[in-house]
């Protein structure tokens, strides 16, 4: 092994477009987007990716450019890397890919990030029920902390990780996922798999052209066309990894992707600087651009050896993650419960997504009786390192979820004492998160009580 | 404050039944089940407790009587014990009760414990339809860790807590709670809230006089009749705790509840060596009998302060849990993702008790490399400090659930690596959980992939 | 392994004086104390200590019994314990002693400690040219934590663990101590491991006869005199392990001993609630009475095989101890330094004595800036959980050494602030320790700055 | 709070020498070495540094560098950097100046290091006298852990820390550094300070013009000639920080140092990737070039605030140290005790420094029983993330020292077993470190048991 200077592979400029970049980013999964460079097993090396919205989101005190993102655009990732082994032999699909992320973090020039929830006519997020509005924070990085003037008196340290990473999907893999999500788009309301009830976010975003990026295919093609149109969008975690979202994904840690093609085509983008379990406001980590130090190994024959997949296809399988050592250790911690009996009182059956909404919203309740206002820590619980846990999900007809939070990173002592939280003069005003109206455009559902999940 | 040796309030001999204890056990929730003890704010006191079933399970290597065991009679709580400030006012509706948890562990010569899975017929388990039968591991307990011939190469260090816990709920309270696990059951498989399916586990468990024991009330009494006939069953978290099962509530933990009777009523029992996140299994900890060492102080008009109750009744509120610095730390861990899609390759929304089975199943079929049998991988899972996570909950229409396991309670490496898994001479056979043949009285339901969760 | 209920192998009554127990103890360290009891090897065994003075010292505000200690008769240790392998072999000289703690914690009834420093004419501690008067702290235990009233405002998680702890010497061995240690007293303050300067504690403590308590051996016999007139003293570590003051030494640890005698003759005693890196006040942990469950396995022949003796004899050998994953996590610390120039402004030669020395009466200078006593801070640092450090043993001149204190078990920050620490209202003085007046009978030495360690 | 890019304050070109550089470096402490830059308090501003010698030691798998290394010219130190407030005020004598760490890392395109052990009549390390050899392994960086084909079978994670950062002393200090560092010497052999006994290593290093380079001052000038002569070494820390060599003083980590001179005037250099407790072969950590960065703030007053100064000149300080979330968790250790009795057999009154060397050999020695030799262990101790600490330092007359070590480095399991350590073809050996011959120029002393503490 030679002294190990990361070969830069991918540069990214997050002053340009994404359209106008180097080596163009890729918004959609599909087996054809040809890969940007390839490297070897063993190889250091830096990929930088832009945020998640290709800079749609500036640094200041509105949440208009949330409320109006365009998010036909996201997420923008650097990519496909074609990976050899030593002797120049793909990967290839059957095998298991390892990637070993060595160094993380912001984009030198560019280090803030955002976390916003999104208007309920926009995608909303996990509480839009709740907060239809579109919202903003803005936060700034200090050294391996976190702070925002959006809301003042939290300070946390960052575990940076990249929220979308993955091989690129197989034909045969691409057009599961789009038969399954449009099955469940096409049920609609009446699917067996929402619950029965009205929902008020979408069901799945399927292929869709318009805003698709898809490297250096030229966007007037007929292969632009071709692919663009069959191309999964970035928004869930799959087979392949993708969105995962794992908060922990960070320094010292190693990922197992399956691999579906040759080369194994690795995508990665949409870097958080911090995330909470759930990622509950939807733009819900702190959103940044970013860099990724990694090298890989190839683990022949790896998907068979250790996945089990499910059905006749054998491509229903999942990445492995391993975590390191590196934490931020937090010794205390408060800890909110949630059982699946939803805010008008229903009762649901081991409903692991009711409870955890009802964990959240019990936190944001609690949270807001010290100064903070209930949007403030919204977007602190999407961002923060707070664990979000299915607690039970065995005790019929309830499930139990918490939602943990660590105690040290507040500037006040928030457990609950004799004499009650801080009132008139002794509480501090933490002022709130920048703010967009909600227009309310379409009639809030009959059943204003159901979550994200259903 | 005095030295501190523990005020012995409830004594359990574990050699006994249930309806033999010097202080009557209780196994239904209801206000009017009278206090065996009362104490003041400050002391610190002890109450023993049997194990769940009260005795049901054996030291041996069948798993018969986890198949027969009798749920109605479960689970066996000590207690109500009534609380009083220190110049002897007792806490009150309203008020919030902190709980801490100084000491606890199992009863002196009765030092061992079992992890089951139900019968699909009697309950079963979160996978009842991957695991319909029986099937049990005992263990024993070797200082902090425990260890089992029916799962050698494993051990780790126990979090001993109460499964359960909580406060007594008031009549206003009770009939919620019935009135909206009863609608649950009166709709039946069409309910909304179920996703439309067949489902292969009871949907809740409404009041049962059968096998109920009210402590002191006599069994043949108008009291007992009536006591019996409304009582809740303990099976499911509510409003009071209760079996909450959340496995980090051990030495140095403190938790809040809310006050609904006069006096709090605060009983406990169901005490778990160790458990996973959602206790898969169902009868899923290490169960056993034990002892915790307390003690209690009243936050006058805390619920009002810090509580944010929903509905007009204002009683929708929920315990708070404090973590306190002695959680065994673990450097590395396996994480094993699911996404809402069914083992049929169905797509759900957003739907985290689907994700988490996913991840559960993903883990087992990984962990079956190593030696163990599904069977024994889905108990260890059920009960080592493995943690369940709601990674995403936002990215339609996958939720993103992860299931962790600390790399050094294995005797082996369980990395992946290349050239795979032990295979042949390499293998060590693991031996295999105590059984007991599923006899499929019921038949299957036609969606065989349905979790617990729906 | 059947279900592991404790066997009382050795039961202590703190009420009782130590020549009034059952099963008597020992405070001298000698081959020729009978074994009180045999146990097999992977017996699991509770042995109960009294505290390490037999009694002397009282839950009271006054340091007159600090100050009137008699330390002839310490420590009083439970046993010796005859080991055996299954078949009833017992260990053999060469062979290893492995002995896992699975329990520890304070004799029922007796839940209380304290820490104390000595007259600096009967023993003092590691600063007692500094401090030489007898102070005391009496600490009450609250389930995981110790609270003083003596030290009002911190409040720490015990790690519980036996101050002393080891198997007998053989008469070879027993013999290089007594040479060794008579050597360094007869070249008294001329000796050349002195540093050539005055000391202010007394160099070692040799064979007393005066106060020894010999197990059964009756105390007016001709084996008690030979014994008594030979026995090595329990002050000082030494190969078989002894007064080690290992911190964490605590529940799921390992001690691997040298065997000496046949049958390794395990003695226990001087259980520490909770004990800093050094023990600096010298009765400086949270001195208590306890019980220890533990079990023992022999590694046959391990001596030769892990060991490496030095010398002719082979027996300059030493423990290995092995900590497990319970220890409290602290997130935050605050870090004092001190290098090895003393008092005076003289400077010494890489002397990790001196600079922590230098180091923990910085801390204490420091800490008295926030409304403590010097004397409370002394007493602290003896016992709470701060780890002390030989951070650089090489930089000639200077050794450098740090002692960490944890932030969080303080109920104020600690940490240095613009605006300086709280000064008039803002400071709350937090009492003081129990004291005794020094008499003063010595002259105290001509160089003042000292420490213990020359 | 802008967005933070650090501004690049000093430049290092790892390929230059340190007198090529374009700020150049300085090796001595003086306070006329004029500052080469200026921040604000609240900048946050980047610092690189070159390697300690400047680039002497090379990545092969010789020595020879190593040997002949000119110590006269260590350690090169970036800066002074001059620090003022907001307004431009500078700090002043009596303030602290807290500095916090931000980031730290090896300099791109140069990220290897070494670890090293002197030759003994060339500085030597810690145990000189049993190794007097000059040894060298190389390390290279792979992400958040280190390796070395000199030391195969370990990988551990770095902790990045300056092994060197302090404010320049006045002349007043500076004065009484020499004095009494001088006295030392004069003293000779026949110091107080030094146990009485031969030394066999250099007893301190006095200000030494050869070799000496000092900024921007002209290496002929009078000016020069001057502040090389009564320049102060780097060598010790001191009340200034300088060369701590705190393992832990990693990202997230404060220093609050005492300020002497107008501005501060901070430096730091001599970056390690990882180093252990004590640093224990000298040439000890993880050595590279890296960067810092970091931002300060200014404590006005904190000295008479938080420090308390020894003797008349108010000058014998010492900074503080406040430890973040960060470290590594490693849940288990090996733990080796030493007692202040030498190899010789002879007993040390209470001496950390010959305790901590029994430690130190005991680990070498067990450590060699798995496939290493004495050399690869004795500089492994010195870099990987292992824990000196003082445990006993009151047992009269023995100190007891232990050194900690995380199991979970080793490739295989290091702990006593039945059966013994690996041996015949179960042991794998693991190669050696790059070697120089000693050359034993100096007869070796007469007390060949000495260690680097006398």
């Amino acid at each position: 092994m030679p002294p190990r200077t990361p070969i830069p592979v991918v540069k990214m400029d997050p002053k340009k477009a994404p359209w106008e970049q180097e080596k163009k980013p890729h918004n959609r999964w599909h087996p054809d987007i040809p890969p940007v460079a390839e490297v070897k097993t063993g190889d250091l090396f830096r990929v930088e990716t832009i945020d998640w919205t290709g800079g749609q989101i500036k640094d200041d005190d509105s949440a208009e450019d949330i409320k109006h993102v365009d998010l036909s655009r996201c997420h923008y990732l650097s990519g496909p890397i074609r990976i050899t082994d030593e002797k120049g032999e793909p990967a290839r699909p059957g095998d298991l890919l390892a990637v070993e992320l060595c160094n993380l973090g912001p984009l030198p020039g560019d280090e803030w990030g955002y976390t916003g929830t999104f208007d309920r006519d926009n995608g909303g997020g996990f509480l839009t029920d709740h907060f239809p509005e579109a919202t903003k924070a803005i936060w700034y990085f200090d050294g391996i902390y976190a702070a925002s003037r959006h809301i003042p008196g939290v300070r946390f340290a960052g575990l940076i990780h990249p929220g979308l990473i993955g091989t690129a999907p197989s034909h045969e893999l691409l057009k599961i996922w789009n038969d399954r999500e449009g099955a469940l788009v096409e049920a609609g309301e009446n699917s067996t798999t929402l619950g029965g009830v009205l929902h008020t976010r979408p069901l799945a975003l399927l292929p869709e052209p318009k805003g698709a990026l898809l490297g250096d295919i030229p966007a007037d093609s007929a292969a632009w066309a071709k692919v663009a149109g069959e191309a999964a969008r970035t928004i869930p975690g799959r087979e392949n990894g993708g969105n995962c979202d794992i908060k922990n994904l960070s320094r010292g840690c190693k990922v197992y992707f399956p691999v579906f093609v040759e080369g194994a085509n690795l995508s990665m983008g949409d870097m958080h600087f911090s995330q909470g379990d759930g990622e509950v406001s939807f733009c819900g980590a702190i959103e940044m651009s970013g860099f990724l130090e990694i090298k890989c190994e190839i683990l022949r024959g790896g998907m068979e050896q250790y996945l089990t997949p499910m059905g006749p296809t054998k491509l229903h399988v999942h990445p492995i993650f391993e975590i390191g050592p590196l934490e931020p250790r937090y010794s205390e911690w408060l800890v909110f419960e949630g059982i699946s009996v939803d805010e008008s009182g229903k009762q649901h059956y081991l409903d692991a997504t009711v409870a955890y909404k009802r964990a959240v919203l019990n936190c944001i309740d609690y949270l807001s009786k010290f100064g903070y206002t209930k949007q403030q820590v919204y977007l602190l619980l999407s961002c923060c390192p707070c664990e979000g846990r299915i607690s039970g999900i065995v005790d019929v007809p309830n499930a139990v979820a918490t939602l943990a939070i660590p105690i040290a990173i507040f500037d006040q002592d928030i457990r609950p004492k004799a004499g009650g939280p801080p009132v008139g003069p002794r509480l501090i005003s933490r002022g709130d998160v920048a703010k967009s109206k909600y227009d309310g455009s379409k009639p809030l559902t009959m059943n204003p009580c159901m979550c994200g999940g259903h």
